[in-house]
């Protein structure tokens, strides 16, 4: 993939210019709009001698130069032609704008994989096809086909959306600024994890912003999220197919399938990615880590308004999105004290009052007692910025931002307004200009700074996930309990002694080897629920209370399952009461094997308090689910009873998770329910494992 | 309060009329802006002949007229004096910017006590002080001090804000419309709640929506609120005062009390009042209620998008916000399925797709598909319009809207945004003459419409509050669970049989009369954990039993308790088991009693599982209450299990509900721990009233 010949071409033919509407006329009138330096394009038309009077070319072939970059607006039918021609050119690249193919039926399916066979034969990296093309701001090149207002918008932000609707919306935005504008449409060759890829590498993109339908490639995207992590960017993923509806619809759309969501999430969270919940969070998240200069050393805030009505919101938002208050050192407390009326409190959030709010000097002074306060981490200014106050009031507050701009101390500044009015495309250049992010509205602006502590506050520990290497077998196979454990065991999972008995007499064998007491469950590949069967006797203490239930299992399983396969049945140690855990695996063809922890029973079941992540996981990773339970104090000494042993269970998920790591292509699903966890320890008393098999 | 007279005065004095800046100044220049017919309106300034070319008194005195209402933009001192003439001119209502009242100090406080006694002297209805003034846009009365843009406002919100910022953050929002804005600052005499009240009576206002920092007076609360709950007029509140940090602040900034914050959203939950968690959500919930020309017949909403990424996005955003997608019916899919192109999938949201959002004819015979079906209660249409496109796709929408804008069977057309962009005045303008409610953006939008399904669902019973009539008694004493039980046994609760029992005789021949098993539990005032000091004996199944449990109780307690009040023990009939239910009453100083309900032991404490409601209760709210817990399927036939008797828990709730109300000054709190609820019914196992005791 010749990525850079795609989006960093240094020379580039437009077929199909014109000056009539249609992709060809807007994508020449965009070019010439917004690409300042335009030296080596090509504008190529058969029936044109010029376009918006620039020379037009009749055909590729008349062109004697290399072109890196051929942005194919004509039909779908020339398409590939056009891709020979352009290949007999030295071309690595090319924009399909034409629609027809893998987002309608089965015909433009046929045609989308004989275009992405031709990109292969001819090694060229092609972005969409049913694209709207693209922007660098970086290297001055604008191919994106859609109408937009004229404006300045290098930045740091590179953008990727299947969507070119969506992109388009983002350049409208006030305030926010691009590396590149990426629109991939079908994505059918060039993916959109190729494009994350591409700016995660690349320097002159600070944020990664995607919004996203259906994973393609997972091995890219986990490479690319990991070298994200890794050299600590930021990458912001949007992706539809949270609820089962918008999976049916993305389906349907550009012709992707959407992946399994939970262990796409599982793998956002374990690369530290930031998940946005809608596309004003995409745009809201990216723009506050686009604006910012530095990041804060901590989490704790102090909010600033010129209202004690905001300072009130602000409090509720805070609390809200679990943001952290500031406590101001005494001295801080003092200091800002002498600069407001002597009835007001200085609290946090603080109502400045007009005292401190219209009065540059003191509000300068102000900042620099928080800058020297260690227990602030940033500054949030709240205001409400409407049309009338930005050239009265707002001016005082950003004479005071500027005043301190080049301390040395200076911390992270923030403005977050309450209530949306415009988006006001001057306060937000001015803001920047300060380096102040100014983050979107209410909730949302909010939820920027929690995403922003998330992300400070992740710690990669260099653990590649294990991706499927070859799709999973169709055949499954149903394990028994014992040979379930059995499996565990072999690979070094701690399990309690067990043997099967296929006679009374074994049983009782068996028990005095184990230990009393004693457990017997009925042994058979075509009973899953054992107890309803009869199968299972507990709490036998000796050699015939052992014999009876074996005979007891066998009849009562005969008679309630005439058919099943009863082999005998398993012995093992009665297993002291403790908290039930359940433990869970469970494979995804695009992501590998998740490992899945939550307290049992109705926890589980009622409260859906249940933690997950791509195995394998790190003892850190693994203590880090069991304390994001909800239940966690039942591990942890809950009403004065003693702890039970969490350091057990995090190295019991860290070995199941190696196991279903390892076992990538063996493991479908695995249940060990419960798993019981003790002051001393944890005791598996249940397994159930669900394998693919080979196709013969 | 005559609330008529300062709010729809017929004749208006402005003290301290002026050119300058400043109250004054600002409220004459934007009284002449703003109001066109400024008939009886009167300027006074003790030095002006003219102020803005209209005339202008010296004093009050010289007017041969009655004022109405007096408008004092003059500093703290003259305030009072100017109250005592402007009475003299037959004056009810006054305005007071000035500062320096309750929000201050202990100086500033005893002057607004001072203030609001001469306001009832001289039976004068007094905003402020320390606000903004109001509009009222029905009569064209424009007495709000801030500099706001030039812009038709008329319409039918109704607000009312503490805070003056806040009141102008949303007369500046494009395309909303007002009957009243009012800034009450400390709202010392005329309240919010009295504002409230006034705008719920008011024909012109349709929806009323407050910020709101602490309640003054729960009962004209309490009234209002029933008011329009049985008008069915939307009331939009957003309090602050939910977090602990904002309460804090609440009470220094414009010096009122932010009551209990559970008690205060019990009254919103009881009376469908629409609540909003912050300044953004006020704004877009009254929004939509002005803007919307009658209202869905149901739940069902079909949305409609351009692109199918947004369609996406909208299926995730519905799911989130807890919206109903319809089901289309077959005919309704077969039509529409013919106005897309082939390969088109027609799903719920509706990716439209060029076909049918570039043509205004299709789109129009689409909604009256729409219309036709039976399954379909709403219609969104989700677009980010950029400034770009409004005159061109949009267009194509806005005309198809406007062709079945007469429909016979219309039905409510909503337009959801994606991303914020300029709230553009033009797109807010025409779609409110389409009817079709522009809605915030994302999730703000969505929360709308849910608010409006739960505004909608909402049914009202007629069952007023129970409010305090005077305060607690400050003395507090802990009942026995005896006298605990007695006290709710004599008010109609079913309690089993108890009997007190001071010696191991009396206890036997108490077990006898009650029949076993019997429990024991010691009975003295100052044991409140009974288990921990041995004070329990369970299962007790003949006298000797029940004899040598009494002898051991005693000792246990004596020993462990040496300095307590030991008065027998308490012999109870011992109950079967059952699903440990909480029920608790907690009154407020505000607002009364509250009921509250959940599941027992780690599921209140660790999920926080509860339910609360103002009692009393009806039968109707009880069930909501069961239902409406997180672990309810326990009581309902979980994993199999027989169903319990939730009527019998929710007819013990409604009793319980009833003491509370009717011993509203007696009940302090309340533990019922734990209801045994079975499939017979429910059983009382314990109870705790701690009483307040009228002072001596």
């Amino acid at each position: 993939m010749r990525l850079d010949k795609l989006l960093k071409p240094k020379s580039i033919a437009i077929i199909g210019a014109s000056e009539k509407a249609g992709f060809g006329g807007d994508t020449t009138r965009n070019f010439f709009r917004f690409t300042k330096k335009s030296e080596k394009v090509y504008l190529v038309h058969p029936k044109y001698d010029t376009v918006l009077g620039h020379k037009c070319w009749h055909s590729l072939d008349e062109i004697d130069d290399t072109i890196d970059l051929t942005v194919i607006c004509t039909n779908q039918k020339t398409v590939i032609p056009l891709l020979e021609q352009a290949s007999r050119k030295g071309c690595h690249a090319a924009v399909v704008f034409a629609s027809g193919y893998g987002e309608t039926g089965a015909e433009g399916k046929a045609l989308q994989k004989e275009l992405i066979d031709k990109c292969a034969e001819l090694d060229i990296a092609l972005m969409g096809p049913n694209c709207a093309g693209f922007a660098n701001y970086v290297d001055d090149i604008f191919l994106f086909a859609f109408e937009t207002e004229e404006r300045e918008r290098k930045g740091n932000i590179g953008m990727i959306s299947q969507s070119g609707q969506i992109v388009l919306a983002g350049l409208d935005l006030p305030g926010i600024k691009f590396s590149y504008v990426i629109s991939s449409g079908n994505s059918a060759n060039v993916t959109v994890e190729d494009y994350i890829e591409f700016l995660v590498n690349d320097p002159d993109t600070k944020v990664v912003a995607a919004y996203y339908e259906g994973v393609k490639k997972p091995d890219v995207l986990e490479r690319a999220l990991r070298k994200a992590a890794q050299i600590r960017k930021p990458v912001i993923i949007l992706k539809t197919g949270r609820s089962a509806k918008s999976k049916e619809l993305a389906s349907s759309h550009t012709g992707s399938l959407a992946g399994s969501d939970g262990a796409f999430r599982a793998l956002l969270k374990k690369y530290g990615v930031i998940e946005a919940e809608d596309l004003e969070e995409l745009f809201a998240h990216a723009k506050m880590f686009s604006a910012l200069s530095e990041y804060p050393k901590g989490e704790r805030f102090v909010f600033m308004n010129v209202s004690g009505g905001e300072a009130g919101v602000t409090a509720d938002l805070a609390d809200m999105s679990g943001i952290t208050l500031a406590d101001l050192s005494d001295e801080t407390k003092e200091e800002l004290k002498k600069m407001l009326p002597s009835y007001a409190t200085v609290n946090n959030p603080l109502d400045m009052t007009a005292s401190l709010g219209y009065d540059s000097d003191k509000l300068a002074a102000a900042f620099r007692y928080l800058f020297k306060d260690p227990g602030v981490d940033s500054i949030c200014l709240g205001y409400t910025i409407t049309p009338e106050i930005w050239d009265t009031t707002v001016d005082y507050m950003v004479e005071a931002i500027q005043m301190v701009s080049n301390d040395a101390d200076r911390k992270p500044i923030f403005w977050l307004p309450f209530i949306e009015h415009t988006r006001h495309p001057k306060s937000a250049q001015i803001l920047e200009e300060c380096r102040v992010p100014l983050l979107f509205t209410g909730k949302y602006g909010l939820k920027s700074l929690k995403k922003l502590m998330d992300f400070l506050k992740f710690e990669y520990e260099d653990t590649p996930a294990s991706l499927p290497e070859k799709p999973f077998g169709k055949k499954t196979r149903v394990y028994t309990e014992y040979e379930s454990k059995m499996f565990l065991a072999e690979r070094g999972v701690p399990v309690v002694p067990q043997e099967i008995a296929l006679t009374a007499e074994e049983a009782a064998e068996a028990a005095e080897r184990i230990g009393y007491p004693i457990v017997l469950k009925i042994n058979s590949k075509d009973i899953m629920h054992k107890s309803n069967v009869g199968g299972v006797k507990l709490n036998l203490m000796n050699a015939d209370e052992v014999k009876e239930a074996f005979e007891s299992i066998i009849s009562s399983g005969r008679k309630h399952c005439p058919d099943a396969d009863i082999q005998g049945v398993l012995v093992a140690h009665m297993l002291k009461s403790g908290v039930e855990v359940i433990v869970g695996v469970k494979n995804d063809p695009q992501f590998g094997p998740m490992i899945m922890a939550g307290l049992g029973g109705v926890f589980v079941e009622i409260f859906k308090d249940v933690q997950t992540a791509l195995a394998p996981i790190t003892k850190k990773q693994a203590m880090d689910m069991i304390r994001a339970l909800k239940g966690f104090p039942l591990l942890d000494g809950y009403r004065g009873a003693e702890k039970l042993n969490v350091d057990a269970l995090s190295d019991f998920l860290v070995a199941v998770s190696d196991v279903a790591a390892q076992e990538k292509h063996v493991i479908k699903e695995m249940d060990i329910n419960p798993v019981l966890v003790t002051k001393e320890g944890v005791e598996m008393a249940d397994a159930l494992l669900i394998s693919y098999e080979e196709e013969e």
